[in-house]
């Protein structure tokens, strides 16, 4: 066995001789679980999520209508490369290696604005890793409406100082192109792009948690998404690989085409200011500092919503301070004053017209597509405010007839689809504000069973989205939501006035099922009752079938009743 | 109501305008519940807990015994200034400002070392915290041996940049001085320490997830240590205040001493070199082009842990690669190659004499010390590896009988105590592989009730810790270790261990309780039967008692031998 060393005892200089920054990347390369890179299968799904999310986010930004196309392509055992090319406005040069291989970098952290992403995070982690598992490059072709020839760039991320460095760098001739089911019908090419491909050690598993499934959900709550997406796997060896699929080697698998649901984007969410009710004293201090204006009273009204003159007067008056002070000298001496005094006055709500919820209607069409059921409905509640950010909760519901869904078995625990922005969240459901209400609401008072604190029974799918300009997810994965208070309230409410309209439509379902096997019951027995009368009242043949049909027609209208 | 501004469209340009690098401070801040901050009542103990992980790493670093001192004191209803001041070596003035005003910089990270600290975050993050909550600096003074005089500097973070930004920066006469219980006695000072001052909103609840809670536990697993703790809340009318600590205004309240167990510190844990198998390729690209060395052999042994000259050369032979290529040289087009080699050659595990357990007899002393019961048991596994990284899972258990422990109900669940690094953690217990390995133990065969899939119920406390080179914890904020499979099964190992020993004390004790019944009944009786004797035999009542007396010393003497 080998000798323990002894140990060296430290002293104050020698353990400060010994401290060192730590970069961005190391850290997460080093706790990669927390971004949601635990296993090659969560990897996967993780590195599909962030580049569709990146996709549509700018598609929409720019106004044009998202085609997506999502590639997994096998090229050993435990490894793919992931592409996902969209028709967005593509990025220019200069930003491609930053916001590809830098974390922490991006456009949406810093403002209040409902999107996808809001961390600046996912995309270069995806990078990281798949630098990490397999040495390689993030490959990265983009093509913007002003450019003539698209860049094609790789970039890997130096961990130690969080920079990109460029590894390949050159213009080609490219145009982002979308192939049909068809394989012989010719692609659709977009005048503008971007493509980023990732090879990576991955697993590719269907199921429930897998990429399959969160395209799928990704197309019922963006129904103005094109969505080309296929599987290349290896060989048949594969075991966890199709025959259907992996019968095409040599020859390349054909395209899923979801195909697009409305022609118009969702109405394009506003950035918002900070509302003074939702700011710490410290955000309040570092807003003054920053401030352009020059005036305290200037700062109130400008950098922040529902701060009228008014209402900025009074704050300064409360607080003792003149409105003509400058913000930073405020920031320094009597910011603490400042925050007591705004947060006495009485201000309106924060504005919530910021919000793009998917809609009742747009809901049902989605559950509609995607989930074979006999009732639907949607609840959208009115936006509100959690810490100062507007939200804004929406439920939905499909339940199907015994037998009629092969995927709901009636004495199983409802499927819960969740989704925050517009993002179907997959895992980490049993921390998630979702869960939590769903097995908060009395589903028995609807006419469903349901063991205590868990999800009802029965043969029903729920989605439930929340939209936020920020959106409190529980780690750096986002893949739940935090437990606050004012978004379970929320949800509960838009669960219950689902379950009240679920239960009407149960009670209706349960009388037309009586009636049904009553009119059977009397139906059965008519011929009967004609050859009675026919008997007693010596009715000729003529005169019975007439009686016969007057019965039937007389029954047929009673059950139309019912 | 607000006319809805238009949404400019955007272009590839003026979106790239908009991105922009996000500190890693900006990042936490907005994220703050991702490192334990997410309620006044979770800060205060994320405070105290990064201090003392703090102040105990730096101590047992330098051999020195640790004496810590933990101060809340109560300034308004919701704020409060936590003082934490040790007996340490101090830290150099150069590193005062980054170490507790800047996130991600510490000396733990980059080394394979069991230590409490290993993110070079936490301590900066509570500064962080008050700063956003109060807008106030963090103070801390720190004296290392070689000053005469002590450093007292106000430092808050600029979350922009992510770099202190000091306030206050002054040599002061000072020296740690650790309070008695009695308040007439005079503080003993120590040479050198460091105390550190931090002013935030806080609430101060007592209870399982308290701060008096988290020291009692740490006085637990760190028998070498002397803590002085104390509460000095505001006034009575403070409805969560004690009426015995609140009638100490003006006047302070006494210092709660928790006096040390044994005068040793525990065996200094050493730092090891990563092994091949648990580097991913990645890693092995960046150590390669960081090494050192000039040749690959040279890279492999000394960069390394467990590779010789032997296996140096099998890896470079099975890659094909000469063991005299320059490491960088590699790095850059045969990584892949080496990757594999090293993952085919058979290696010594990883060096396990890094670790430092608790033991059990610690283990058995602590719980003695602190938890009333009538079994006490212990189990220190032998170190294992998980991933590349060494750890080691220890176990204790006291069971108290019926009503002898009024925190222990008998119908209850068992109470669990967990420990990483000899770190208690109080929060995320749910998601934690101990409570997870506890709940699948079958505990019904050593005689305990346990509803499915639950803890056991009884008056019992089971203690669990987990000592590693590298904790994986599921968050930030290190309150729960992730789900390793080898981690699991180890803690399922000891606690099985556990589990029988106590279903021998339990079989004991009911047997002992049987013959206790039988003796009571024969007991009752022995005057009869004598008195039997004495008329059959005609007994004189000088033979009658000597019989009684012999009978009930016979009796005595079978009791002895159940």
């Amino acid at each position: 066995m080998a000798k323990k060393k002894p140990v060296r005892k430290e002293t104050a200089e020698s353990m400060g001789a010994r401290q060192r920054e730590i970069s961005v990347s190391e850290f997460f390369l080093k706790n990669r679980h927390l971004l949601g890179f635990d296993s090659p299968r969560k990897a996967l799904l993780t590195t599909v999520k962030e580049a569709v999310d990146n996709a549509l986010d700018a598609c929409e930004e720019a106004g044009i209508l998202p085609s997506i196309s999502v590639e997994l392509r096998q090229l050993a055992e435990n490894r793919f490369v992931v592409h996902v090319t969209d028709n967005g406005p593509g990025v220019v040069r200069k930003q491609i290696p930053k916001i590809f291989a830098k974390l922490l970098y991006g456009s949406k952290f810093h403002r209040l604005r409902m999107s996808r992403g809001q961390q600046g995070i996912g995309i270069s982690a995806a990078g990281m890793y798949g630098q990490l598992t397999t040495g390689r490059a993030t490959r990265i072709w983009s093509k913007t409406q002003r450019q003539a020839c698209a860049h094609r760039i790789a970039v890997q991320i130096d961990t130690k100082t969080n920079k990109p460095v460029i590894l390949e760098d050159e213009e080609v001739e490219w145009a982002p192109a979308f192939h049909a089911e068809d394989p012989h019908a010719e692609p659709v090419t977009a005048h503008h792009g971007t493509c980023v491909s990732i090879e990576m050690e991955a697993a590719y598993i269907r199921g429930r948690l897998s990429v399959d499934e969160f395209l799928k959900q990704c197309a019922i709550v963006n129904p103005h998404l094109q969505l080309h997406y296929r599987v290349v796997l290896l060989s048949k060896k594969d075991p966890k690989a199709d025959a259907a699929q992996s019968d095409f080697i040599g020859q390349e698998p054909p395209w899923t085409v979801f195909a697009r649901g409305v022609d118009s984007l969702p109405p394009p969410s506003g950035e918002i200011k900070p509302h003074p009710h939702g700011v710490e004293l410290g955000v309040l201090i570092q807003m003054l500092k920053d401030s352009s204006a020059r005036t305290l009273k200037v700062a109130l009204t400008q950098d922040f919503s529902r701060v009228s003159d008014k209402a900025a007067h009074f704050i300064c008056d409360t607080a003792g301070l003149s409105p003509k002070a400058h913000p930073r000298r405020i920031a320094h001496q009597e910011s603490e004053a400042l925050y007591k005094a705004i947060n006495e006055v009485k201000l309106m709500r924060p504005p919530t017209d910021c919000l793009s919820p998917i809609g009742e209607e747009q809901i049902l069409a989605g559950l509609q597509k995607e989930i074979k059921a006999d009732f639907y409905t949607a609840v959208t509640r009115n936006p509100t405010v959690y810490r100062g950010n507007p939200f804004q909760v929406e439920v939905g519901l499909a339940y199907a007839r015994p037998g009629e869904n092969a995927d709901l078995g009636g004495d199983d625990p409802v499927r819960v689809l969740r989704f925050a922005n517009r993002v179907p969240l997959l895992y980490m459901g049993g921390g998630c504000a979702i869960t939590k209400s769903v097995n908060s609401v009395n589903w028995k008072s609807y006419g469903l069973a349901q063991p205590k604190g868990s999800p009802p029974l029965g043969p029903m799918v729920i989605m439930a989205h929340m939209a936020s300009v920020w959106v409190p997810f529980t780690s750096e994965s986002k893949e739940a939501v935090a437990h606050y208070a004012e978004i379970i309230r929320e949800l509960t409410f838009a669960l219950q006035e689902c379950g009240r309209r679920l239960s009407v439509y149960l009670n209706k379902r349960k009388r037309a099922a009586e009636a049904e096997r009553k009119r059977g019951y009397i139906e059965k027995y008519i011929p009967h009752l004609a050859l009675g009368l026919h008997d007693i009242l010596k009715f000729s043949d003529q005169e019975q079938t007439k009686v016969e049909a007057a019965l039937k027609e007389m029954l047929e209208r009673t059950h139309l009743q019912v």
